[in-house]
């Protein structure tokens, strides 16, 4: 279920690289990754679980309502991470050239899909 | 000059609350508030440069290219932010209904300037 869920929306996004369904944890539940880049989302997905952890308590601090998502650029790469439930986060990784608003778009649309899966 | 910088890529921007340039040391060197929000973006901005700092820590651990922008969206707010120089960066926080676009386009345009405003 969530491996398709992944699957899709990684497939239907242009430029995308993978994405991994995650807890806060760093404990991954599912993920979905295409051929041709090395990049490794499983351990990024590690790395940004500490700071979307952070993100989430400064938000809870500065009473600016919940995180919902958060976009990362680099010089190389754009994630889209999600907010899924209290535990768990989606990350889909794209090249730089990738189409980022197509990303955010069906990372939006399956949020509800990923959500109930995970009940 | 960075004030006047500041002032015109929040007025526009459509649905910008105010702008801050700050150092990664918490420290703000200008700021621009439209009137209106209570939003305290000084404090929002300190609390995420240690969360920016972390991401892009974990960029050069991950070998995933310098950090470029970050994007954090709450129920409430959207923030774009923008790595100018090693040391400082600059804020833009928009409410929820807020062109998120145009606010990420004014400051890729205005990076330039304000990186040689600082030096």
């Amino acid at each position: 279920m969530f491996t398709e869920i992944l699957r899709n929306l990684t497939c239907e996004t242009p430029g995308a690289i993978g994405s991994v369904l995650m807890g806060y944890d760093g404990i991954a539940i599912s993920s979905h990754f295409l051929p041709g880049d090395d990049l490794d989302v499983q351990m990024i997905a590690i790395e940004y679980g500490n700071v979307l952890k952070e993100i989430r308590n400064a938000a809870a601090v500065l009473s600016i309502g919940e995180m919902e998502e958060v976009n990362i650029q680099t010089r190389r790469y754009r994630f889209v991470i999600r907010a899924i439930t209290e535990e768990y986060f989606v990350v889909l990784a794209l090249d730089r050239e990738g189409n980022f608003g197509k990303g955010r778009y069906v990372l939006r649309r399956d949020n509800e899909r990923l959500r109930e899966a995970l009940q």
